[in-house]
């Protein structure tokens, strides 16, 4: 059954009794757009019936990825109209079905990319759950957090420390796993010497992670401009990565360096930054890379990639976050201006993570 | 001082007494071209001072590696003239330096590919010899195993377990630990499903190292009739790498793909073949690898390359192939028959090693 409110009201009258009942369904309200990149407007859905183990969540805060900006564009051609974005959520659980045991009705949870998983795969069994290939994700076929709820499988509604600022929080829920999960699996030391390609959504949260984990943090950039914003957020050092000269004079200097920008890059000058036993390692989705192999060969290298990460490495990110105190810079704009949120995402490419706040009535 | 047989013989004639010194300066006879892949003939050279970390090896027997066609040819630009090939050496310890604590006279030991590391860099600190910027190769700027005898830093010369056959245990020395050690560094586990492509010299010793490791493994060739061989290795499925409708059919199929050929694949084929986590590692020097971005990100995929391994990694390598009857198949001939030897390995890519017995009288 789909979720409604019901009022019964029943008056006496002699020996007469009259039963008025009013179903309301709980159509949610959300942005959305109906074409690739058209505007974005406020739409009303019925959300259906709730799964035995999904939960409605509360929509607070919704960050905006650059991912939202690919779907709304169908860059992926995954994409289906009308689309609601938004997997950056930051609510509350409002309903949940009769099967979740491990959220309660009130309690603060974050949704990023994924909004369910099999389970049963040998993935899910092994901890894998975002390497499953039975997952479905917020927004693909789905409709996301720009919206005053948003529903996902109860697995990926995760427990929200108190001591993160809700306000703050979703964007760790996407672009902050999709940099910290490379750093467990890659088994980065507190030891290491790193760097990360880029300063903007995903690279301001990266340096905030690799500085808190111990280790000595360079941040690559083409915009000489944000080098105060990197050394405040983390890096020991900067180097602007149109400059030739700097990047020949780091080879073998880094153990692990994160590329979190989508162009393709001089490959070969990157790799040759690496130590030997270093790891290059992608979360921006370049189309291409290609290098030569003895470079690999003679000096152990290799060259990763991955995407977000799992519930557990998820639940880590957030502890960690709240002993360091590590969370995304944000500016909170109103969800009513989200058409206006985009263009700024767009064409300002800020160092920092842009969230809308729910401002349904 | 360099090393010599000292004879003193003294006559004693009526009152007067004559001392006869005879120094022998003990050269290396050796097989060497004095030009890129000219024909290899006997030489006579001395091999000066021994230093006090090193020993000197009585060679018995010496594999014949591709990297031996590649320095003979100078295809690498690093090879100088005369050189004496050979760097898969079982021998034994005819003498020592004052520092050789490690290492008795008369004890059977291999030699591989590298001949001397610094020790005192991060990479040698580390257990990491192999990866030493300082180190020194066998056949490069100096005399190989093929000849009578062989110097190398006491560090890289390692006791042969008894159990290993020396005529055949040569070849574990530079191909088997080139294939062993990314099983090690790629944490490769029993339960994996494991994929070798290229059935010669490195993949055959690849397949028997895999199996007993206790992983499920695909060889994947060019040449059908290999098959049978490739299965009596230890694999447990053989595919023909040219038969597109298999290798499609394997898609995320294998948890980690070893490639032992030095020639450019489809690698996007190849990488398709992966599970999520699955690791493509590169033993074979091809000039380039390429792919698209996407794969190595969705899949959690990397792509890795190894040179060697450590002399602690050998070592185990060496005790594993003792305890699970591991050897490299052979085929051997004198030492005085090393230009047919390389003829042979150079136009038919035997799926064995090819050894040469020493035979100098």
């Amino acid at each position: 059954m789909d979720r409604a409110k019901v009022e019964v009201a029943a008056e006496v009258n002699s020996d007469q009794v009259s039963i008025n009942v009013v179903i309301n369904v709980m159509s949610i309200r959300a942005y959305a757009a109906t074409e690739p990149g058209g505007k974005l407007n406020q739409i009303e859905f019925n959300p259906g019936t709730l799964g035995a183990d999904e939960v409605e969540i509360s929509v607070d805060y919704c960050g905006l990825c650059h991912s939202d900006l690919s779907m709304w564009n169908n860059d992926w051609g995954i994409s289906t109209y009308p689309i609601v974005p938004g997997h950056e959520i930051s609510g509350r659980i409002i309903e949940k079905g009769d099967l979740v045991t491990n959220l309660e009705i009130g309690q603060k949870v974050g949704l990023g990319w994924f909004s369910k998983s099999c389970r049963n795969c040998e993935q899910c069994l092994s901890g894998n759950h975002h390497l499953c290939a039975g997952t479905e994700q917020t927004v693909v076929g789905r409709h996301g957090g720009f919206a005053e709820r948003v529903r996902a499988n109860a697995l990926w509604a995760m427990p929200i420390p108190e001591e993160l600022d809700p306000a703050a929080v979703g964007p760790l829920f996407c672009g902050g796993i999709t940099v910290f999960n490379p750093i467990v699996i890659s088994d980065v030391s507190p030891t290491d010497r790193v760097g990360v390609v880029g300063i903007g959504g995903l690279g301001h949260m990266a340096l905030q992670f690799l500085n808190k984990w111990g280790c000595e943090v360079t941040a690559f950039s083409t915009s000489p401009d944000k080098e105060e914003h990197a050394r405040k957020l983390g890096a020991h050092h900067f180097i602007n990565s149109k400059d030739e000269s700097a990047l020949k004079a780091l080879k073998y200097s880094l153990d692990f360096l994160l590329v979190t920008v989508n162009v393709e890059l001089d490959w070969k000058k990157y790799i040759a930054m690496l130590r030997p036993n270093g790891k290059l390692h992608l979360v921006g989705a370049a189309p291409q890379i290609s290098t030569e192999v003895m470079p690999l060969i003679g000096g152990q290298k290799s060259i990763g990639g991955s995407p977000l990460g799992s519930p557990f490495t998820t639940g880590k990110m957030l502890e960690f976050s709240a002993r360091h105190h590590i969370a995304p810079e944000t500016e909170i704009l109103p969800l009513s201006e989200v058409n206006e949120a985009f263009r700024k995402l767009h064409d300002e490419s800020p160092a920092h993570r842009i969230v809308l706040k729910n401002d349904f009535d």
